[in-house]
């Protein structure tokens, strides 16, 4: 492995998540020697994952190689690589293949899909956390629906176009919504044995309202639109069971063509080795400046760290969290390398600023919460489309979300309904 | 399995490729049930595979659902599954679930990656058929890069940036041409230890030139701009032996990061199960009207026929050939139909009509031929660029390709550096 020359110290970033990222780009790099860790080549814009699971996007639309990102940072390195165990004593990191070691730490390696203890519900309810996982998303659904279409019992054929997504957070929501409609204005005219418009979509929430953060007007809204929709929404109910094509809800088993679990993130599984205090859902508790307890020299940023913060509010796990994470820690480390290290308690504490929450549901139906003002509907609408255009990275990216956002909005129709390795791991 | 009606007779296309997909567009289908059946859910526009597989455009792009395409034919209905046997005398077809009785059979399922007995190869060398392939391709190409970053032997360095691509026929070229264009162009500004601008392409063709479809001038014309980008052709050079990272040249071992096979088209296999005369490589020797010989109301199109049509000359296996014959086979049937059956003999002949040929190399570098006029280099180039966006199907198709082309000319980037299936699927 590379190591980096003698002189100046050695920062590794591991993740290019947004935390991770937005480290790497403010960080004044001539500062030190920065290596960026990530097992993907690609950063990956996740607040429009939904969209290439629903076949509204292709997959690189919404990502953007790494490299090509911080290509214009003078010492900064990238390394594709998997981390294998992070030795905070010896502040070394073990890779796939190789080793890495460290001055600084910033760990942000984000979240991964959480079954509560029930791994074995993975196979059958698959998460969305990655491209590739959007794509088996995408395959599996499209697929429920060429097999109804082939399908002569009735009972089959309805079983094969229920879909049910497990939480009602802003992924399951954003999900939901995006079956339905994509079911009820783009597949119903593409089939002749079957008609997609009485595809059943469950959203499944164990809570008494869905998008628990925002506040409870917001989320009236939210499950009216969804209901409009066609979405089939069950409050205060519990996902007992999950077997192949089958879910237990509240103990009673109904029959599924395709299972997506929303319900559950936890941290990454690096951070239960760290032997640091954590959650129960394995985030590091960070102190007030993002550092480790015991490590100051060691941070984390994004959906692996929980704090309250300065102005007394619990970070939320969000884009906005993570980047303004990372912005802070890059401010932090760069005046210890200025100006001298100080003790964790000396430096700054993180305060998180809102900037508002917002969470779509379908073509003109969206809520948005800025401060105390609370939108619905299309108004919320474009303001989310808005924003999602100006905030993903990559002009090519940007142009390509737009063009084919345009494109279905006046037709109808989906760009990305491409069932992509149909033979090699279809479900059976 | 739904059967058609009593009544109208069934006509049964296998394949959605060129072939078939002309066929079902130009059929009147008020006079037949028709059926079309392919194991993928799209169709791919073929001529841009390469580009898929050299991260300039993303798998949606290129391709679009056959259901969608097809969605307003009366009387048409799609399956996706996969064919298992065609019966000619009980005039039935058995797919991986079900069967199909047809009056009417159009064969069009194409042609596949044949390694001339050498079927081991395949795992070391991918060929590229479909857009599964392609993907896989550019993850090989892209993850020998990124393994050369992280390598520190130089000699095992160099051989990860060494790309061998096996046959000098278009998709050779084209792959060829892309790769090298990709290190030189786009790369070479994203890596801190390695310099792409350094990696070795070797296009290595047996016969004595490139292109050996095309006259002599225009094969001499290509081979100089191939050079011209940097790649390495090797012509009157024979492929010994593939194993993992290794191709034998003449005997010669040389060590490569990836190994690309775009030697050898055979028919799809299924034609030696039917029991009619092929040639060596597997394809169907069709009577003048395309009927397959002792079967009148089965036909075969595209890359699985073989054929010397009405003007003496052996129709090619390339879109044009494909997309005429299902015209013609669509109106002869229709003919049969409406007027009533008619021998083979007392049929018309096909006549391939030649509108011209092409093969692009890179950046302002092509070749075509229309009649006898010759062109190449940016004329070319420019005429490859307007026919390839005009004949793509689906106007999102053609904004995404026309914004991608755009974007990579002027920004020298790529889009689509996207490595997929990372994890689950990459090889050592």
């Amino acid at each position: 492995m590379n190591q980096p020359p003698q002189g100046l110290p050695h920062i590794v970033v591991l993740g290019a998540g947004f935390g991770g990222l937005m480290f790497a780009k403010d960080f004044p790099s001539h500062l030190a020697k920065v290596t960026v860790v990530d097992r993907q080549n690609h950063h990956v814009f996740q607040p429009l994952l939904y969209q290439v699971a629903t076949a509204g996007l292709a997959a690189p639309d919404i990502a953007q190689p790494i490299r090509s990102i911080l290509r214009d940072k003078p010492n900064l390195t990238v390394l594709m690589a998997g981390v294998r165990r992070i030795d905070l004593a010896a502040r070394r990191i073990e890779l796939d293949h190789g080793s890495l070691d460290f001055d600084y730490l910033v760990i942000a390696l984000g979240g991964q899909t959480s079954y509560f203890g029930h791994d074995e519900w993975e196979w059958f309810a698959p998460g969305l956390k990655t491209l590739d996982d959007a794509v088996r998303l995408r395959r599996n659904m499209l697929l429920a629906y060429e097999r109804a279409e082939m399908e002569t019992d009735p009972k089959k054929r309805e079983e094969l176009m229920t879909s049910v997504v497990v939480g009602g957070g802003p992924t399951g929501v954003e999900l939901a919504g995006s079956f339905a409609e994509l079911a009820r204005t783009v597949l119903y005219r593409d089939f002749d044995h079957i008609d997609p418009r009485q595809a059943r979509i469950l959203l499944v929430e164990g809570a008494p309202r869905v998008l628990g953060t925002f506040p409870a007007d917001l989320s009236e809204s939210a499950l009216r639109q969804l209901r409009k929709l066609g979405v089939e929404v069950r409050l205060n109910t519990k996902v007992t069971a999950i077997r192949e094509h089958e879910v237990e809800l509240d103990g009673v088993p109904l029959r599924a063509g395709n299972i997506v679990w929303a319900a559950g993130v936890g941290a990454s599984s690096v951070t239960r080795s760290l032997g640091v205090d954590t959650d129960r859902a394995g985030r590091i508790k960070v102190r007030p400046d993002l550092s480790v307890p015991g490590h100051p020299k060691v941070f984390a940023v994004g959906d692996l760290a929980i704090l309250t913060d300065a102005k007394g509010q619990v970070v939320p796990g969000v884009a906005q969290g993570a980047m303004q994470g990372g912005a802070f820690v890059a401010k932090l480390i760069a005046h210890d390398l200025r100006v001298g290290a100080r003790r964790p308690e000396d430096r700054p504490a993180f305060a998180y600023w809102d900037k508002g929450n917002m969470a779509t549901i379908g073509r003109s139906k969206a809520i948005a919460q800025i401060g105390r003002l609370h939108f619905s509907g299309l108004a919320a609408w474009v303001m989310w489309l808005a924003l999602h255009i100006v905030f993903l990275v990559g002009l090519r990216n940007r142009v390509s979300v737009f063009v084919n956002w345009i494109h279905s909005y006046f037709t109808y129709k989906r760009g990305a309904r491409i069932i992509m390795n149909a033979e090699t791991i279809s479900r059976k």
